[in-house]
């Protein structure tokens, strides 16, 4: 019996010609992530063994993304401990405030992980690397230390569904409309603790934004990894970018999978997830007409350049709705700085929009958009637990940049595609 | 005995002939402010008077800028309670997120504030508008949520001290030089309850960002009120913005003043406030060399476009320091369109800043940029009091966006003429 892309890769880092599904294994690790809540938990525990050195300063990546620029004196004293402890160890990759981005869109823009790679991140969206054909999964605090100290990491060998993906999704459908409708089929549990293995010619279609953003909401169905095969759109991607040399895994002929799911872009509709879980999911024609107080553009999941392009195109010419807030955030210094040069800062502060430094801030109630009681928000982040984005009695629906930007528009929740025409430019 | 500039303008208000210091009047209100965080508590006194409308709807501002976007539930709660009061009684002026800015640079700009105005604002910076010669002063909730109802309030007249400016100020040294000059000058106390009264030759050498950054400190000596004659700057400013009549008086020729402060400009060198008083002055001779953790250059004080272009001008071709985090933020949303439209935007994202959307966040510790024990910043607010920007073992030391900026780009306390010849463009 063959072996999955995810079993090749953990076979290879474990230094074993085969794995099985259920099979416990110690792997090497590529890179070892934590961010601003977790790598301070992680340098406790560091501590606590007794270590005083880390496994490579190259391989690991502190990342501080998700209360900064500081919301109070906890969020400051976190960053000072890692700022503290990254200078103690010489860690090249520590990204501070200025000089960082949301760490699932930074890692694979300044060429960290790439093909081939097995990484552990202390964050449940680590899994976002499975783009570019790498193993990745987020693990705790613990583990991450461990990492730090060993450069190793246990894992029990996950089965897998296939996912096939075939055809060509129409305009204004796209990455997050193929995850939040796969999540809809599967539920929220419905890969546990499995890899979801995307193939298919549709995958011509999706380029690595899309990519990044299924693989970054793998975790929403439950699933250990997400992962996509290597292919020219990867090549491309890490061409001139990939600090490492690419390793191409690809999943044997007879591979197991538990399950074969298949799904036809062509026939997708924009997908809106609605409260309180990302498989409650309706499509937007379902979905209009739900009125909502603030549009939320940007975060790990929806945070790229053609993310900001997207919510741009909607945004031109026209002016958020009166009682909507409408927050975008890029998601690294790189992606502000191209919005800013091609026009899409300007279009943004223009159409009424807040656009702010990269943060994770909105997506987990953290700051930069906290909801209030009874407030509802659209927003393109991955999860709509309940009080995930503040108070216990908001509500977040989840949705694509596309759905975002033209919602915020009219105010409630609406089809992009009902936009053109209307005024704008 | 005649009467001071503030005198003419509060016995206008009061409908009386003639004011003297020491007397209770009771003058009529031009506009009442108030912000997201001492709007909710002036809501809860209006509410607890049995009232049930305002004075006028076309003359309360409501700005929700310290806090915002929300930083947690508690400011998503009071934003939403001033926003329901807003749309209740129909507020003309209710400045919510991606609309607005810093209350104190967003009023002038937006031309609710000018010449010959009485205003009071629940925020004690409200007396930045005396730049304008305006009659403008900070208040307490309870006397916002009365001017809302009555469109008046009670002082006490204040008597004046004259401050006079003469000369040309070198390059890098602006209005923020001049005012933490004074008041080391003076102290914290100098002129308390009383008005500082500018004047001389001087004048005409300060644009209208310098006196608005004048004016905006004078409560850092203690003052009522500061205020600045309406001369040519002043209708150059006003014309086509301010949306009501400029009325400009001038102070008598026999006014009686406690005192006279000269101050000659052309002998000033940029001055920065150690910690923890706005009076604790040295030159940055005496400064330089103070290792900085963070800078910030932005707030009511120093967020103007023509603040930007002074930070711009020193980023320029630089790169902010390592182990340094600077943080810059427009005061405004026009302010950010024309950072992004002059390219003052790019080059600050180019030189490691963060650049974010309008706050007063980080200067009161509220957000966006709290300190951590024993971090030290440069910054270009307005108080440097114990634990202003975060924990109580941090230090503020307040200076002018060149100062700030010039600093960022060494990590420590630095003369920006230094700075000239360095690489940079």
């Amino acid at each position: 019996m063959g072996m999955t892309m995810t079993q090749k890769i953990l076979a290879a880092h474990a230094g074993l010609p085969e794995v099985k599904a259920g099979q416990l294994i110690e792997a090497k690790l590529d890179l070892v992530l934590g961010n601003d809540i977790t790598s301070p938990v992680a340098i406790n525990e560091f501590e606590k063994c007794g270590a005083d050195s880390v496994f490579d300063r190259e391989r690991i990546a502190l990342v501080m993304d998700h209360f900064t620029p500081n919301k109070d004196i906890k969020s400051a004293q976190q960053c000072l401990k890692t700022r503290t402890f990254a200078r103690k160890y010489d860690i090249k990759n520590f990204f501070d405030v200025g000089r960082m981005g949301i760490e699932h869109a930074l890692l694979p823009e300044q060429g960290l992980v790439g093909p081939g790679d097995c990484v552990i991140g202390a964050d449940s969206h680590t899994c976002t690397y499975g783009a570019l054909g790498a193993f990745s999964t987020g693990v705790g605090s613990t583990d991450m230390a461990a990492g730090m100290i060993t450069g190793k990491a246990w894992f029990k060998v996950p089965s897998a569904i296939r996912v096939v993906l075939t055809g060509k999704p129409q305009k204004w459908v796209s990455g997050k409309d193929v995850i939040l409708h796969l999540i809809g089929k599967i539920g929220v549990d419905g890969a546990l603790y499995r890899s979801l293995e995307f193939t298919g010619d549709g995958l011509k279609f999706l380029g690595m934004a899309d990519r990044l953003t299924i693989a970054n909401m793998a975790i929403e169905a439950g699933a250990k990894n997400g992962i996509f095969p290597v292919d020219e759109i990867t090549e491309a991607y890490v061409k001139g970018r990939f600090q490492r040399e690419p390793v191409v895994y690809t999943a044997d002929d007879d591979a197991e999978y538990d399950e074969t799911v298949t799904i036809d872009l062509s026939a997708l509709r924009p997908v809106v997830a609605f409260p309180h879980l990302p498989s409650n999911t309706k499509t937007i024609d379902e979905a209009k007409g739900v009125k909502i107080d603030q549009s939320v553009i940007g975060s790990c999941t929806n945070g790229r350049i053609e993310d900001m392009r997207v919510a741009a195109e909607v945004l031109r010419g026209r002016k958020v709705a009166d009682g909507v807030r409408c927050i975008i955030i890029p998601a690294t210094q790189q992606v502000y700085l191209d919005c800013i040069r091609e026009g899409l800062a300007e279009i943004f502060v223009e159409a009424g929009a807040v656009f702010s430094t990269p943060t994770c801030g909105p997506c987990l109630g953290g700051h930069m958009g906290v909801l209030a009681q009874g407030e509802r928000a659209v927003s393109t982040t991955n999860r709509n637990f309940v009080g995930r984005m503040g108070h216990v009695d908001s509500e977040v629906y989840l949705a694509s940049p596309a759905v975002a930007a033209a919602s915020a528009v009219t105010g409630c929740l609406t089809d992009p595609a009902e936009l053109e025409g209307r005024n704008g430019q």
